[in-house]
């Protein structure tokens, strides 16, 4: 078969964009490793010798296929860049099952330091680095004042956001996102 | 027995101060019915009378328990009380078993509607409220500024809190809780 001879990276390549277009669509229900096979034309051995659980398949997927819409700019305008950014996170979470996606994967961690292992060095901790890169850039150019912490920045905008969709005592919106970033740049500025 | 003719309050608040003891010492692990009854004297009838599963137990005895070691102070200086409430609340998170309990109770209730709810009504919900509140009197007072969003102020400070307990990324503690409150009130003062 032609198809057995395909590279290993353009294989997984094609398998975690299965996966993320799956959990993207349809969340966490009926995700299972026959139907990703089915979806990404790979044989379930092949996935199973490329990928150590289901759950490090999912997050490999999800991580992979949210990377580009979670995209971190760099227009020179700080609070600009922030706003973008934050809408694209909060509709992620809000207008697609990735909310639902987070939350499962977030609570699993929990109780499984693996998982939570993995989440942290495939997914938050690479992003929170993103955006300490971005207000570093900002501070460089003056707009930051010298005293402000940029790690503590991350938890008061999308560890706020994370707070309404693990625990929603309100609702998670672009409105609260605007919220979050006055009441931050008027701190921080 | 004498026992048995005790009022019911007194039963359940014999209940619910053990309960809180065992995990605030112990976390969640061996936490059971029958200790319970061993350390409050209540039957395991009549405990089981009184709460319809362990869950709502152990969500009751903690949150009864926590209740006075987070309270609101008002002395007139907002930053003062918001300052001594974070670190009450993240010496309880860091210093006992209860950010373990609590990181299970929002693990577990993320696939558990009633147990969401539950959270929800007897904890989160109220806490929350406490906090608007004492924001509010600020801002009648003219400590704060008159466009500040109150329930975003409690997500960029006890939600960024929950964002490093259940996403450890960096570490939770009193310099961070700091940290926090300096960005906050130079946003909304």
């Amino acid at each position: 078969m032609a198809r057995g001879r395909r590279p290993t990276e353009e294989v997984r390549r094609d398998v975690l964009a299965a996966v993320g277009r799956m959990l993207l669509t349809e969340g966490m229900n009926n995700f299972t490793v026959e139907r990703v096979a089915a979806e990404s034309g790979a044989s379930k051995v092949t996935i199973y010798k490329l990928w150590p659980s289901k759950g490090a398949l999912a997050l490999e997927g999800y991580f992979t296929t949210v990377e580009p819409l979670l995209a971190f700019p760099d227009t020179g305008d700080l609070e600009r860049d922030l706003r973008s950014q934050l809408h694209a996170f909060v509709d992620l979470l809000t207008a697609t099952p990735a909310g639902t996606v987070l939350r499962g994967l977030i609570a699993e961690a929990q109780g499984d330091p693996v998982l939570m292992d993995a989440y942290r060095s495939t997914y938050s901790g690479p992003r929170r680095q993103l955006a300490v890169d971005r207000i570093e850039v900002a501070r460089a150019a003056g707009q930051v004042r010298a005293d402000v912490d940029a790690e503590a920045v991350v938890d008061q905008l999308w560890g706020a956001c994370y707070h309404r969709l693990l625990i929603p005592d309100l609702p998670l919106g672009s409105g609260f996102a605007d919220t979050l970033l006055r009441h931050v740049m008027r701190g921080i500025r």
